[in-house]
Formats: structure tokens, C-alpha cells, sequence
């Protein structure tokens, strides 16, 4: 408690002890309090430099205790005397006082009980609903029927026939235009086979779906990469220019696999290389990808068990906490209760935003490095910083890194050569991304609302008026707002139309 | 979208360049992609660097941009050949990143969010039960008698036998051990008095009550702190040094009203000085307290308005959020359903916590402010930044500063100066705030029981704990836990005992 009277006024307390100091050489004290005194200062000074003090002559240390304790004496009355100074309330402008840690650990608490009761009362109210092996049926309809899996063992054929395709274009029996023909078509099948399957095979269940069309489409893009990428090489080691060449895809063009393990550009077409790139968590491919020395044992198995934790947790909050809300939002919505739809929504962002963010660890940090370090691939760049980013656009070039990457250097920047203003070539890529989106939501689910696409060009408008309007924390705050609100409002608007399509035809 | 691909491996890319200018020498690129980039780096050119640009020699400058174009053109292509590097995620230990400023946002908007849902539910719920009259209802019962106004009119009774006493002891008309006596009699009966009206007087409300020996108490330790200041004053004077005296109390002793307006000790015992300290927002007496120029018409407005918004705010909130759920709490309560109580508890929290805070920024901030600029009272340090306290100690000792301020200057350091060990002294506060915390409840409520001493006691074991086992932002979280949850559980168990002693009998 002592240091909290430090911050008397320190010229008048000076001023007061100096003729304390000369008022004592004058008059002794009266004696009652003076002794009071000698007895506590003493025992200060000795508890103070404590053993060899005691050493030292009685008689000596007595005599200065005394004068020491009138001089203190006398301070402590001129403090207690004036225990007052003109200063500020720290919480008015006028003191320049910003110091307010202390507040986020408050947002903590606070978030940590509110979110504590929340789950208290769903316990309270719906009893234990969380169940494993639900999860099963929530990717096979019958057990004797695996359209999803052979889907998924049909995918190899594509693979094959892009590598086969680009062997042809290295030897030269395929001229460039055939080869772009041929790789067209493939992936314009990789794209609607799946989506035919799903659509037409009952036993296809949404999730599944999701699964398989997913899988798809990172094929896709991948394939895409690898499609640009060898054509690039082809073109350099069109320019003669040897040096070059070897500057870029290999050190020594003597022998197709350089001593340093190098690959240069035709002796990449090999199975093996084209399945690490399929495996490897990039879509976009290169011929020499960095490789980490070893693989990290700790590292490797801290990752698997996060995997697994969360997915258990994503099941089991999904169970708990998601779908008793959506359920009970049913009601309004039909009703259409604009304020019961609000506090519903509300309800919902918040256990929808903490398994996004659960999912982006999982899938993003967990399953990626995972994958990586097993390959012992070296660039485990997957996200940047996008919960500090400030502005719409930054979030979405920081969040998945592995897509942005693919977008800038397959289809933003060609763009861009081919001479279309920045402003067409984002848009260009918004459209394009909101595209799968859709195609990734409404295939599965069997209906075609445009939620998904909406939701993902309304983001152009967004990103522009925050970018006009709002910066700093303010940014933040409107980015972190439109993730939370934007995402279960979609979530509502599919819930609900696939309630109304299969269920309701059931009640009637 | 240009900035994020900044981070490709520049070492291998500066390579690139150098050779990628080497190899244009030699040979020329193949037509297409070449004439492809003239186009957009000639657009490039014109752009970057305008209009002066322009007036130059057209054909040098072509020349430029085609040199230019092929290198930026080779650039490129060494940028997407190799666009992965060795790195490692954000949130793996070994990248030593620390920036996650967007998570107080976060944390903000989710609080925003949630509360706002919590109070839709609310309004959904219960309807509007703000109601302003029922406020005038808590301090009368029967509008024919004011008990607590008549009180407060008596107390000035006190003021006037302590400034009487004082007069008689500077006047030596009445010994030291006389004057003593009178005071601590004076203070017994400005402790039990009002306490024995509010007991037995059937018309005074709670409310009222806690009102009303709110206000003695303050007087109390006011008028305590006065009489040993002027005693304090008796014996430097006892103490014949002049200089002394003059330099601590006054400059000038030849008249007792010195030329710069600074009072010494008996010149100080004036009705006017008296009620200056009795209206004054401090618990501490001073001869010359510090006095700000003059009365800032701007700032006294701004502090009176926040004073009737959180006025309006508290009553609202209280009437609307904690009342219906403390009523609900009731019936789990009675049951002793454990889980039903804490989620009761945990739910109950949050508002309670909200209506602390909005009290704490009324009272300390607007309120004693208000008051301040009014007396031009010049040491506006009503509090210090508690909020981020790391150990419960520093919490008590500086959110609430007249309080501390008192308990430090005449209880605690004459505790010490009488040898007692600083922890001695320190339970010792604690137990006085205890005291009063309790004299504060029960005497209003009329019950007895020891929540709220208990509850300030509990402060010692839990500084202990905070003390040795938590430091920094846990010791933080930890004091705010306490707020948190500690308020509304006494709050909690003195309205189930209130309600149980007096409504179910009715029911009976």
C-alpha cells in the first residue's frame, strides 16, 4: 500500500522536511509521539540493512535512529498535512492517459462467462444431443452404394490424361492449340461429370456432395496451374536463350535430372511429380517445390491431434449448439417475424463464427501443415495476418493464401497482360470465386438459389465502401461485422429453403 | 491486389532478372507474348510517370519500353515459375509472430453483438418495463413523511459540535483528552443514531436508507479526518519552531489570513472552511486545499448531462434486465437446483457487471467531477487506472482514491507509526471496509445476514491467492473474474433472503 501516496507534492513536502530538519536542531518533540516514533524507525532501519548493522556501535545507531525518526516524523506530518494536489481525472481528455490493456482481458472474461452460460442454459434446455455416429449417415445413405468414393477413384483418370497430354506437347507430337483443346475439354468434364453424378445419383448425400465436389474442384485448378506452368517452360526454352533457361528451371541442362536434384522442364512430367503436386497443399505448381529437410515428428503429431480434436468438436458443437437454432428459427422465418428473424440470426452468428474460426484453424493451420510436413513441403504460407486486415480486399487476399495465389498468378495477372484494367480483373475474380461458391453449395443441396453468389459479389460493394469510408480499427471492426453477420445469414436463407423444399412436402 | 505478391524469393528473382537482361540481348522473344507486353508496358510507362514523359523523344522512348517490356516480360515469368518459398504459418510457434490487434476488435463486436441479441430476447420476452415514477417510489413510502430528508437535515448538528469542539480546543479551553472524547462520542452516535431511525422507522425505504447512512458515514470519516488534521496542526504549534509551523501551514503568521489567501491552523475553524470540506469530493481534511482558477462553464455542463443520461441509463437497465431475471432466479434458489443457479448466477452477471461499470464512470467520474468544478476544488484523482490492476490490492487501492486515500492517511500509517506489522494493518483496513460495506446493507434491508462482510473479508484469501500464483494479464483477468461473478452472487443471496423474509410470508 505504500507506494500509492508517492505522489504528494514533492516541492512542498522538500521544503517542509528541510526546516523540519532545523526545527529539530531547535526543540525536542513532545515526548509521547516522538517515542512512538524511535520505536518503529528503529525497527525499520534494522529490518532495512539487516545483519551487520547490528555489528556496528550501539550507542551510535540510537543516536542517529532518534534524529532520523524526528526528520521522518516530521515528513509524515507535512505529507498528511497536505495530501492534496491539482491534477486530472485520468478518464477526462484533459490528462493524455491511454493506457487500457486491462480492457481486453475484460472483452476475454466477458466472452469466456456469457459463452459459459450460453452452453449452461442449451445443456439445461435440450439435455446431451451430440452423437458420433450420426455423423456417418451424414455421408452415406445406403451402406452398399459409395458414389462419392468411386467418384473420388474416377478422379485419377483426369490426372492421367492432363499428364499424358502434356508429354504429347513436350515431345512435340501435339501442336499448342490441340493441347489447349484437349486440356479445355478435360476440365470442362472435371467440372460437370461430378456435378451430373450428384445431381442425378439419390444416394448422393449433401454433405458427400460437398465432399466430392470439393475434391473436384481443387483438382481443377491444380490441373489448370500445371496446364500454365508447362506451357510457360515450353515457351522460354522456345527463346534460345540457354542461360536463361537454366537460370530459372535448372541449374545444369546437361542431363534432365540435375546433380543438385534439380528438375528442369520436360523431366518433370513424371507420375511421381505429378502426384506429389496433386498431394502437395498448393494449387499452384511449380517444377523445383521447396522441401524441408526433414519431417518433424512432434510437430507432425501435435498437428494429427489437433486435426482430430476438431473435427470431434466441430461435430459435437454442430450437434449441440447449430442446429437447435436453426431449428427453432424455422418458425419465423415462415412467419417472416422480422424481429424474431433478427434475434434468431443474431443467435446464430455466434456459434457459426466460432466453428468458422475453428474450421480455418483445423483446415488451414492443422490439416495443411499436417499434409506439408508428411510431404516435407517447405512453403506453409496458408493464411496471412487477416484478422488484422483493415479493409475487405485484404481480408480475402490473406485468408486463403493457397486460392489468392491461384488467382493472381492463373487468372489476375494474365488478365492484366492481356491489357483489362485492375478494377474488370478483381471484379473478374470475385465473379469468379462467388461462381464456385455457388457451384460448391447448390449442387450438393439440389437447388438453385443465388445466396451464395450473391453473398460473394455483394462483397465488391462492401470492400469499396470500407475502402471509402472506414479505416483503422474502424475497418477491422466493419470486416470482422460482415464475416459474423454475412456468413449465417446465407447459412439461414439455404437452411431454410431446403427445410421448405423437402421437409414441408413430407408435413403436407 | 499488386502488393501481396511482394514476398516471391527475391534473391532467386534478382538472378532471374540479371540473366533474363542477358538473354534479351542475345536473341529476340517470339512475336505474340512479346508485342503482347509492349502494349501493356508502354500503357504502364505513360502512366507512371505522366505528362513530362510525353513531351520526350517518342521513338527513345519505345525503344525504352520494348527493352524494358521484354525484361519485365522475363520478370514475370521467373516470378511465376518459382512462387513458392520456404516458410513457415503465422500461428506455428516457430514463426515468432505476435500481431493480433484485430482480436480486440473481435472481442468488441462479438460483445456488441451478443448483447444487442440479449436484448432483443429481453424486449421479446418481457416488453417495455422502464417506468420512471415507479423510481420515485423506492425513497417514499407515504409521501406525508420524509424520515430521510429529516435526517439529513439533523446531520448538520454534528458538523456543528465537531467545528464547535475544534474552536474550544484551539482556544486550549478544553484539553486535549477532553476534545477527544466529545469527538468520538459526537462520531458513536453519527454511526448508531441514524441506524437505530432507519431500523425503526417503518416509513424509510431501503433505498432511502442506504442513502441516507451513505451520507453519514461520509460525514463520519470526514469529520474524523478533520479532527486529527487540526490536531495534527496542535501539536506542530506545541512544537515551538516557528519557521516550521509557518512553512507547513502558512507563509506569513503575522495575521491568520495571509496576503496569498493561504489559512493557518486556527484561522482555519470557520463555518465557511467547514462546509467547504463537508461539500468538498475528498474524505480528507486540509487546511489549504489545492483550488482550480476558475469554474469551466463547458466541462460542468458535459459532467451534469452524463450525470442525468446514466441517471435515466441505470434505472432503465435495472428496471428492464435485472429485475426479471433476479425474479427468475428466485424459484431455483428456493429449490437449491445447483445448475439452475449458476446459469442464474452466470446470467445475472453480465447486467450487474454492465450496471457496476456505468455506476463506477456516474459516481467517479461525472458526479464528484461535477461537484469538484462546482468548489473549484482542485485534485480531481477520484480514481486510478484499476482497470488494469495485475493484484487485487492494487485494485482496492486505486479504484475508489478519497476512500484509500482516508484509510491510508488515518487508519493505516497510524496503524504502522503505533508498530503494528503492515500486515496487521492492512486486514485491519479490510476489516473496517468490511464493516461499513455490511452497515450499509443490512441496517437499510432490515436482515442481518453476512454476505457482503464476508464478501470483502473473502478479498484477503483472494489478494493472497492472485498474489503469489497469477501474474500480469492473468492476475488481471483474475481481479475482473472477481468482479464479475463475486458482485452478483452477495447481490444474488441478499435478494433471496430479502424476498424470502418478506413476500413469502404474504404468499403464506
Amino acid at each position: 500500500m505504500g507506494e500509492s501516496d508517492g505522489n504528494g507534492a514533492p516541492t512542498r513536502r522538500r521544503r517542509a522536511t528541510l526546516s523540519a530538519g532545523r526545527g529539530a536542531t531547535l526543540t525536542p518533540m513532545n515526548g509521547r509521539s516522538a517515542a512512538a516514533f524511535q520505536g518503529t524507525d528503529a525497527a525499520d532501519i534494522s529490518s532495512k540493512d539487516g545483519g551487520q548493522q547490528g555489528k556496528r556501535d550501539r550507542s551510535l545507531e540510537t543516536v542517529r535512529s532518534t534524529s532520523k525518526s524526528k526528520k521522518k516524523r516530521r515528513n509524515d506530518i507535512s505529507d498528511t498535512l497536505s495530501c492534496h494536489k491539482t491534477q486530472q481525472s485520468l478518464l477526462s481528455s484533459a490528462s493524455g492517459y491511454k493506457n487500457y490493456r486491462g480492457v481486453l482481458n475484460w472483452c476475454v472474461v466477458m466472452l469466456v462467462l456469457s459463452n459459459a452460460r450460453l452452453f449452461l442454459e442449451n445443456l439445461l434446455r435440450h439435455g446431451i444431443l451430440v452423437d458420433p455416429i450420426q455423423v456417418i449417415s451424414l455421408f452415406l445413405n445406403d451402406p452398399y452404394s459409395w458414389p462419392a468414393a468411386c467418384l473420388l477413384i474416377v478422379s485419377n483418370v483426369f490426372v492421367l490424361v492432363a499428364l499424358y497430354t502434356e508429354r504429347q506437347l513436350s515431345k512435340g507430337s501435339l501442336s499448342e492449340l490441340a493441347g489447349f483443346l484437349v486440356h479445355c475439354i478435360n476440365m470442362a468434364i472435371m467440372l460437370t461429370f461430378p456435378a451430373a453424378v450428384v445431381l442425378l445419383v439419390p444416394s448422393v448425400t449433401p454433405v458427400g456432395g460437398v465432399f466430392v465436389l470439393g475434391t473436384y474442384t481443387i483438382l481443377l485448378l491444380k490441373l489448370y496451374s500445371y496446364k500454365d506452368v508447362n506451357m510457360w517452360c515450353r515457351e522460354l526454352s522456345n527463346v534460345k536463350a540457354k542461360k536463361l533457361a537454366r537460370s530459372l528451371s535448372c541449374p545444369s541442362a546437361q542431363h534432365l535430372n540435375g546433380g543438385d536434384g534439380q528438375v528442369c522442364y520436360p523431366g518433370n512430367l513424371s507420375l511421381r511429380d505429378m502426384y506429389y503436386f496433386v498431394f502437395a497443399p498448393t494449387l499452384c505448381y511449380e517444377l523445383n517445390f521447396p522441401r524441408s529437410p526433414t519431417i518433424r515428428m512432434s510437430f507432425l503429431l501435435r498437428r494429427l491431434f489437433e486435426m482430430l480434436f476438431f473435427t470431434q468438436l466441430l461435430v459435437a458443437l454442430t450437434q449441440q449448439w447449430m442446429i437447435p437454432i436453426i431449428q427453432s428459427s424455422m418458425k419465423p422465418l415462415e412467419d417472416m417475424d422480422l424481429s424474431r428473424m433478427t434475434e434468431r440470426l443474431l443467435r446464430l452468428a455466434v456459434p457459426n463464427h466460432l466453428l468458422w474460426l475453428m474450421f480455418f484453424y483445423w483446415f488451414f493451420h492443422s490439416s495443411l501443415n499436417f499434409t506439408a510436413e508428411l510431404l516435407r513441403f517447405g512453403d506453409r504460407q496458408f493464411y496471412k495476418d487477416w484478422w488484422n486486415s483493415e479493409s475487405v480486399t485484404y481480408f480475402w487476399q490473406n485468408w486463403n493464401i493457397p486460392v489468392h495465389k491461384w488467382c493472381l498468378r492463373h487468372f489476375y495477372k494474365p488478365l492484366l497482360r492481356r491489357g483489362f484494367s485492375k478494377m474488370i480483373s478483381q471484379s473478374a475474380v470475385f465473379f469468379l470465386s462467388a461462381f464456385f461458391h455457388e457451384y460448391l453449395v447448390s449442387v450438393p443441396l439440389r437447388m438453385f438459389r443465388l445466396w451464395a453468389f450473391m453473398g460473394m459479389m455483394a462483397q465488391l460493394p462492401l470492400a469499396w465502401f470500407v475502402g471509402h469510408f472506414l479505416r483503422g480499427n474502424y475497418g477491422n471492426a466493419a470486416v470482422w461485422m460482415s464475416l459474423i453477420i454475412g456468413q449465417p445469414f446465407a447459412v439461414l436463407m439455404y437452411v431454410h429453403d431446403y427445410y421448405v423444399l423437402h421437409y414441408r412436402q413430407e408435413t403436407d
